[in-house]
């Protein structure tokens, strides 16, 4: 395998000094900046993500802020999902799409007040797109980039860890909200979110100047929890069934076909772009859907391209995301089927750059 | 340094089983694509490429298409360059702003007739912008990333390669010009331009599937000429003073700051998105701007992050890019200076991860 080559393009992050001295054996870049994707093993990282407590350099979730009176008619603009019941304090999961109704991005949205938004980016430019519907309809909103980098800390002792940094209160947060926290005089955005299913919080910080002194805080405070550097977890990320925008949905993707169908709100998300193309795809459902995927045997090939999904001769899908799970003992996948063959139970074949593979659509994601 | 983990999400192109065929060693990512950075080594890429002829995978010159009436004046909404008397066969390196004069990409435009355009991207999101601002004005023009991927043939012997594989009136070609050559029954754009001082062309390889059959009949084509893989190469793009978006600018900065200027036709060039703000600094002149600046030494880190150029306790600038010089002795470097020290031979001390270094302001680039 291929080194990652050093550049001021590729960015380092606030954290990028503690990532280092944790012994980062891999990175990939996401919107333009250094994301670890391994640290012991994967299998290792996997592991003790499920039973301890990690802390996660996620600052390539960029922020795109958008601030001032229309905010708000922009942000509704910007997604299908209906977002006039979102209060300060809350965080939605929101699908971004074009005119068309294909995936710019899949980003949490984090309210902040009625004229002040962050959008918490997956890997795509998606300020490109903000800045381009702002101007071009003229509205009164700021637009831009802030110095604001996620710190992700997941794992069934998130608990334990967060509240000896930010006191007990942080225990009360419920999913998908967020509280302003204090760390050395700065009071941060905290929210009970993250890429994994084992339970965590998400802290937005503001100021890359703390960065290091926040990452140092919550090795020492976790010492005896066995509090480990880690990332998102390529096994425990598809056994959960979370999406990877440009890995298993990119622009030629509608949300429905990537099941995020509940979050379009289209009858009602008045002024959301792609609304045409939306409504006619609710009414006559996606042809080809996202499945989970299982793929029988000990090992799974690094999925780096798409692995055509076989019906015999016949092309009726991909699997865009792989790995091995030691927890089910079978490869788990991420795949786009067909709806003359989506139903659980098909059996197909996967064609990946090592060879042919059995794979069977399952019923649904694995945890 | 950390290996490059694999995944979807970091497209392989139509050339990687030749790449890594050819042994690449190190890659980097650019507009979520692979693109190689080192064969055998650095320099000895370097040295071959400014002797004989390399083949580049360059497919990560993403191309957005605009096609339809509406294509010219959004092109020209796009850039501060006035794209008045170009024509079709032409190719013309655009500065790209946002409404404020801010940097959004720097890439090569390909008339390819009066309503089809390609814009040939460096690492940034553009359609995403271009496709905001024809949605925002309303335009009838389709946009969209076609299945384009540059293979560039650079070095002195480049002629000689091309006109064994396209025949011999692709020597005529001038520089920025293209045409249409033939390859096994397909007609491809080719043009002379690309990433290096060398001279040489780039052919813009329409359908993915002729990507390996081109890419062999160039090597075939070439054994006695010494044809070898290569890429951009880091210390010959410095010497030339070949910026990278991403590196030695961004958002942050206007064109009049990165020397780009000329390519700035603010009183002509009617509708172009930032005119306003570029009005302004046509008047007043940039505060910094790009210089070549020269590390006396025989070595040079990594240049992983921006370096700060310190006049005493004063930061004047930072450095983007750096490397070792083996034909000019020195380490040569992209740096921003501020206006009271960017006169040629004034000496600055540059903070990199590994310590202080004298910098000195060169007169030029030094090819």
């Amino acid at each position: 395998m291929a080194l990652i080559a050093p550049s001021r393009r590729l960015r380092r992050t606030p954290f990028t000094d503690g990532v280092e001295a944790s012994g980062v054996k891999g990175y990939t870049v996401y919107n333009h900046m250094l994301l670890p994707t391994v640290f012991r093993s994967v299998e290792q990282d996997y592991r003790h993500l499920k039973e301890k407590v990690q802390v996660w350099d996620v600052a390539c979730e960029r922020q795109v802020e958008l601030r001032g009176p229309d905010a708000a008619r922009l942000m509704q603009m910007l997604t299908p999902r209906d977002l006039r019941g979102m209060l300060p304090g809350q965080c939605f999961y929101i699908p971004i799409v074009d005119e068309t109704g294909g995936m710019l991005n899949d980003p949490v949205a984090v309210k902040l007040a009625e004229d002040r938004w962050w959008i918490s980016i997956a890997d795509s430019d998606l300020l490109f797109w903000v800045k381009g519907l702002a101007y071009g309809w003229r509205l009164d909103v700021l637009v831009d980039e802030p110095d604001v980098s996620p710190l992700a800390v997941q794992g069934p002792l998130a608990n334990d860890l967060m509240s000896r940094v930010f006191g007990d209160d942080v225990r009360d947060l419920r999913f998908f909200r967020f509280g302003w926290f204090e760390f050395e005089g700065r009071s941060l955005v905290v929210a009970r979110s993250g890429y994994s299913k084992q339970g965590g919080f998400e802290i937005y910080v503001e100021g890359s100047d703390i960065g290091m002194p926040l990452w140092n805080a919550l090795f020492e405070a976790g010492q005896d929890l066995d509090v480990y550097a880690g990332c998102p977890n390529l096994i425990e990320r598809i056994e959960g069934g979370l999406l990877s925008y440009g890995n298993d949905m990119d622009r030629r993707n509608t949300p429905h076909e990537c099941g995020l169908g509940r979050f379009c709100n289209t009858q009602t998300a008045i002024g959301c772009v792609g609304r045409d193309a939306l409504l006619r795809v609710a009414q006559e459902g996606p042809v080809r859907q996202i499945r989970a995927i299982e793929l029988p045997g000990d090992s799974v090939p690094p999925c780096d391209r798409l692995w055509p999904l076989m019906a015999g001769d016949v092309k009726v899908g991909h699997i865009s995301s792989a790995a091995h799970s030691p927890d089910f003992g079978c490869g788990v996948a991420i795949g786009m089927v067909r709806m003359t063959h989506w139903d659980a139970g098909t059996e197909l074949t996967a064609i990946t750059q090592d060879g042919p593979r059995m794979a069977r659509v399952h019923e649904r994601f694995w945890k």
